[in-house]
């Protein structure tokens, strides 16, 4: 057994159970994405997190400790993502890389932005002319220093 | 002669007189993120645009010209990004993904958010912890239709 | 379970019992193309829809639930297709792709012709020197816009 | 001196004397289609074609007579594309792939659709609720035969 | 179940039967190289073949059905072979590749050799130093033509 | 200077003078399809070809030296060609090569055909249903040994 | 089954029964090189050679006939080796590459040596500084010749 | 200027003189093979192998100079090479490649052969059957230890 | 079974059991890098380390004799790795990679650092502004000779 | 001009003044590792920095102005690197990989060590069986939270 086989099991609980992530997330008392990537085998539980977990899906004991384990990261089986809606991002990034890293430099200097202590909100901005996905990013900015 | 020259000389020049992108975003009326994207040659300029462009950068008649034609996008030389801070955004792709595309669907169906009709905003976040970037992506929710 | 397995038993179904998509579609009350697409795990079905499925290919209750659920899109092994009908297109990608971008935005301006709001139409065209294969597609422009 | 470097002479050329393909196509003869796609390097012209052409774009002899030469024909970069208006493209070819193939083998049996034997329409359709890119490929079915 | 389980399990009965691709053809009534790829899964078989396929290899019902299917052709793991008889072939492209285009292309002009109306004899030429395989390649020649 | 230049000074020589391959092969004393590849950088020539090739083209003296050079030879620029006629021939050793396989080993046993003892002969085969290309290739058998 | 099933059963044979490379090809009457590669395979076996490993290693009848077949070759699961030891091979091709073309050509002209009409054999090289793998490749030299 | 340039430069040179390899090696005082290595740029000379190396093929200072800086090793413009002669050596590591590790290690245990302490001879073997290509590699057997 | 299944098998008992690499290592005697690495299937165990780990894990014999054969070695499924705190470290080699390899030759001359006779330790590092990860790596120097 | 041009000069000058690392860092003021990777194009200098590197290296006005310009970051020309004394450090990532994630993680919990607050030591440990190579990383541990 690995982390994998854990994620695919809850996956295919939700399903069969059709619950949503907005509600096992608030079970959970944690935000919606934090919840989904936890449980979609990118984030790791405590172990409070993990008996709520395996009341939801009908965990066994092991899976359950499996989740407390930190998994190999990475949710997507290609280097450029075939999804329509997963490349939008990476196309995102591909057409506004430059453009990020520029403005970032200009206002923080050499650095990065975290994706580690780092926060993401998906919400729903009503449009009249069609809604639209607002998302707020929120990463430390984390300066490169010389030595 | 081809557009990627035409963004060699702007980002040259711009170095050699110590632009930066916000100023010159001013000058264009635009946001500093829109302006940024076009110079480097992901947007097209109106001829508004190019001739204030040309004023900033001292181009060609011909340079000035490229610059109104819609340009071969994408500004990274790989598909994964080697440069620490864009690689950070594909990182945020890759582990986030399938969360992303597991909460757009659950709240909006099946779509995807636009990268066309789409804007961002990269603005300085205040934190006494170490300041952070704060990324406001809005993109217009496109929804599959069975035909 | 995921809905990859529920693609498989589908075609399988199709296959033992000599179906045709056309026929398939027609129960659905869908075009042929859209149906076809949603049936490999490439669109999601509707409740209704998917109860018709159900009927047609024998599924269990968690089969069908699954059909409901928004896939993760992308319907080929490789980034590069070895099958030669699929080839073929891609070959038209690939030595038409600057002749379809600078037509499309000499008519429209910078944007792209939408792959979601799109629909597709194949159809035999009869002709003396061999029947052609005819394809109609239809996407929305959507512009790029300054900000 | 190799078949590239004519092209983008060509294409320098018609950005600075700002010409449209539909124009040059006209002058050629020919349709926007063919004509864009032979004077980007992937079709050759015959005597009087490239003789149109070296007047249009102020070509020497030699230029010309490459023109009257088959290229070596691919117009992307990079297998999968980076241009958002060339990827949708390619995204249809990967989320309908499977879709098309099995359209067309239910019609026409086991063959591929020419890409050789083949033609594009662009066309503009008006449509109150955006303007619609509609395009037409026509291509000769070509079965495969045991023997 | 899927073609290529249906390709494993005829190459394992040959093998177990210890049959010879050339005995098999002559029962199909067709060359030992369409005979071949058709039950390596790159052909379609007609309702008659695949009986006799059925007989000799001990297919059930599905199995049989599915040999009616075209199947998504491509007989190779890796885009570069690693199997040194089928590399040498592929060396052969690569050396040979800009040869063959431009000796075809001076006899015929612009356009292809059809994979597709195409007809391979592999045979033995006896030859003192040495036996030699002799490949005879037949493919119709496919103009391009302007539109 | 490597050789890569001297193969594009004798193309684009050959184009400015409007030769044929099999004239220039008749100078040389040799086929068409040999002479073909050499010039293109893939054999390498002795002294009295070398000397033709001087005259031909109008070649240096180190330029004529670096034909008699055994050239790194490929004459492809992805593993994967993108021009339709070579990839054609890509295509073929996809869907056939383990048909080639297994019925040169049926034939022969283990081992391989050479690609370097070995010839090509590419004529025009008349057909009222269209002229084809008939290719003969020719390439001695090579056996593994135990050992 | 394939032949693949049967290499693993053999390594998992002979790890479980402790046997050593040397003694199994002592009792094929082969190289421990050939011996080795064959049941790892890369080699076909002969009638009797297979029956050795028939008792050797415990297989059934099918798993015999497969040893007799022509392998698809190819040992390594990626084209640029992870594993330490074999990866110090391809630097060796990677780094003296260009070097061993070079001497070659000037000792033998224009050609390869071959991969197939070749031996090799691994032997300890006692050296008080640490002990030497030495390895001596043989490998038949097949010149190009020009038609 | 880079390292790269100089190696160019003195192919080039040779080429020209119709120089030999093992005539500069003989001038070096050191094997061929470590010569043809360090002049194609996998190799630092010391002061007074580049001053030998300056007089032979007419460097300037600061080329002499680049020839005592360790340059960055790797002779192959892919990592699967495409010429035939060095592509046979990628063969030999990939269909023996697991043939080496296992008896390496069954003959030395854990470890590596070394590619640093490590010297190649290439000679030639007479044979009636074809002269054949004699290789001798030794490298030091290197051990893990655990620790 | 290969050694693939044993290191899933202990990977699997150890998250069940809740045991700690440090532990086992101190049970081991050995460091808990090493030991680490070994159980993950990256060393080998001598037939003392393997009872050892026979008993902590309830193997089986052939598994406890498959940790006694060397493996094949690399432990990540992706040539540059998805995993955040892994591509840290592809990231620290691909940013100064360059950086490292100019100071080991200038203080070293030309050769490497090896990654065989090799040790690392990693320890955490206490810091109020937050503890660092700390690591130390010794590999021995390996000097390229001329020869 | 970009920056990758002022790397080149810089490389080009130092070797042709015969200039060590560590004498510019100790000028810069700075560590040997920092100064280098800000050298070689990694890290961005201040205004005295790049004032003291235009000294050493005789830059002109604009040369200097792109060395204070944040850099695009990567120093290597493959994913995976050639060079034998990098590959080394990819292949300890590569076989201690999961060992390094395993062993921080239980240290630490989920989070990374940062490449960003972060630096390295390279020295000389002297050792009677060879001198070593000793490196001390030392990079701020940042966890993951959960929100």
């Amino acid at each position: 057994m690995d982390r994998n086989q854990v994620s695919v099991k809850i996956l295919s609980a939700k399903v069969a159970r059709k619950m949503r992530w907005s509600e096992i997330a608030e079970k959970m008392g944690k935000s919606k994405e934090w919840t989904t990537a936890a449980l979609l085998g990118q984030m790791s539980l405590d172990e409070h997190q993990a008996e709520i977990a395996q009341n939801l899906f009908s965990l066994t004991a092991e899976e359950t400790a499996w989740l407390q384990i930190v998994p190999y990261k990475g949710s997507l089986p290609t280097a450029v993502p075939t999804d329509p809606l997963i490349y939008r991002w990476y196309e995102i990034v591909n057409v506004y890389g430059s453009t990020i890293k520029e403005l970032i430099h200009e206002e923080f200097g050499d650095g990065i932005m975290s994706a580690i202590d780092f926060s993401m909100d998906i919400t729903r901005e009503p449009d009249p002319k069609g809604d639209r996905v607002k998302v707020l990013l929120s990463g430390k900015f984390l300066p490169y220093k010389s030595y």
